[in-house]
């Protein structure tokens, strides 16, 4: 598998790394304690789509961890010198930031590009408790539930249950059920021709996707709205996605085993086309 | 700073490495997503105190992430390799074992040996509500409550929130005030020469030192028991605890900013005899 690295943070600024050579050290707090923040960005046609929106949140998480600011210009010649590397084709972009080695405080900072997986446009997913109350990410800031951190192995461990239960993907909610997010996705609905996604104050991650689709819709005139949703309201949309960067949009065809109403094909390919067309921007 | 590293899992087994130079790839999901789990054990007299549970919990936190099952042998043999090349002095030994590099699937296993830190023997802290609730490890295994994992990025925080307001450490609870444990340590209070812990089957992790020291009291003739403690309990008890494997025991001495009555040097020093025993079976 090719991958393209980049050591953002080297001494003397970002330099080309041999990704098949460790990188980091083994008390790095990154590996150590998930002590750090990420993004994931969609690669398409040689650009990283989505751009600010992906900027804007990977500073906030930095923030919310208390990681020194990142310095904005070194990823952005960090993102070209990777950009300029990739042989071409769809592809994922991370960025990851962590706190660094614990023996000299010094932070870690890489990019590294690796080929799109191939995607699942259609998705069964399981309805999952997430474990934390919705106002969790008020009363309790140091769950850093709107941070995107490192620390990411109860939402893996969430997606390895649901397909060893036969399911694609979670979509977590609340001990009320009302609806949350996935694991790694942003969920939307689609209700009589208007758009609806949990509310991102409500202890979710905000969603760099929803926000550029969401963008797009309003521009073309569609209403979008965000607010509480409760289980039963999937089994009465239109249609229903999750949506993420480097997945872009999979429709929810099952849940918890139950099917969904299918779209059709027409409102299937206009969806996928909002998605496409506010990823371009 | 000196430190000791073993590569665990390398082709034709355990062997010494650099620790200053890097170990990790840039693609390990330990450190692009918190997917592992980890050990902190005491190194004192040159051995590895509480070994037998510290052994067991890493099994268990393991099998809970579904990563492979570690070879214990393999451990055992880096294990002495590491202390064999530990120059000497008390310190802390990180076990650490990821589900390894995305592009090729393979494990990642390691130990690191480091000095002990300075020990802070008495401990203001700050109550902290942890945002789930207290049947979520029942209710959603996903979120991993009793494995020790490498996604300890909501930890840290807690832990930083506490120091930027001037207590020490953290005490997490649940919403309805119920003690569960701190980020890094359990609870464990003294009640008429009795001992009490949070339950360890309600959402937290079992402790390995609180539960060597509840066997050697229990040896000792001594009442212990794991149940239900609400936070008013701090203030009644005789003396309140934080143990853990490095630290040993942190005396309370407030609680958010509320003094605990002090127990008095003779019970204080008894407490600290009984934790140095237990952890040198």
């Amino acid at each position: 598998m090719s991958l393209i690295l980049v050591d953002v943070l080297a001494p003397g600024g970002p330099r080309p790394a041999d990704p098949e050579a460790p990188l980091l050290h083994a008390d790095d707090l990154g590996a150590v304690r998930g002590d750090g923040v990420f993004e994931t960005l969609l690669v398409r046609d040689g650009r990283a789509c989505n751009l600010a929106r992906h900027e804007a949140r990977f500073r906030a998480s930095a923030a919310m961890l208390r990681l020194p600011e990142p310095d904005m210009g070194l990823w952005r010649r960090a993102r070209e010198l990777a950009l300029a590397a990739w042989p071409g084709g769809e592809a994922a972009m991370r960025w990851v930031y962590s706190r660094g080695r614990e023996s000299t405080g010094r932070p870690t900072g890489y990019i590294l590009i690796s080929p799109a997986p191939p995607r699942r446009t259609r998705v069964r997913v399981l309805l999952a408790e997430r474990g934390f109350s919705l106002d969790a990410g008020a009363r309790a800031p140091w769950a850093l539930i709107g941070a995107k951190t490192l620390s990411y192995a109860a939402n893996m461990a969430a997606l390895r249950h649901a397909r060893e239960q036969g399911h694609d993907d979670v979509l977590f909610t609340t001990a009320g059920g009302e609806l949350l997010e996935g694991p790694t996705s942003t969920l939307v609905l689609v209700r009589d021709g208007a758009l609806a996604t949990p509310d991102p104050g409500e202890g979710i991650l905000p969603g760099t996707t929803q926000a550029a689709l969401f963008a797009e819709a309003a521009a073309a005139g569609i209403d979008c709205a965000a607010g509480r949703l409760h289980a039963a309201e999937l089994h009465a949309a239109d249609s229903a996605w999750l949506v993420s960067s480097v997945r872009i949009a999979a429709r929810i065809t099952a849940v918890d085993g139950m099917a969904l109403p299918d779209p059709g094909e027409a409102a299937e390919r206009d969806f996928r086309r909002l998605c496409d067309r506010a990823l371009a921007r």
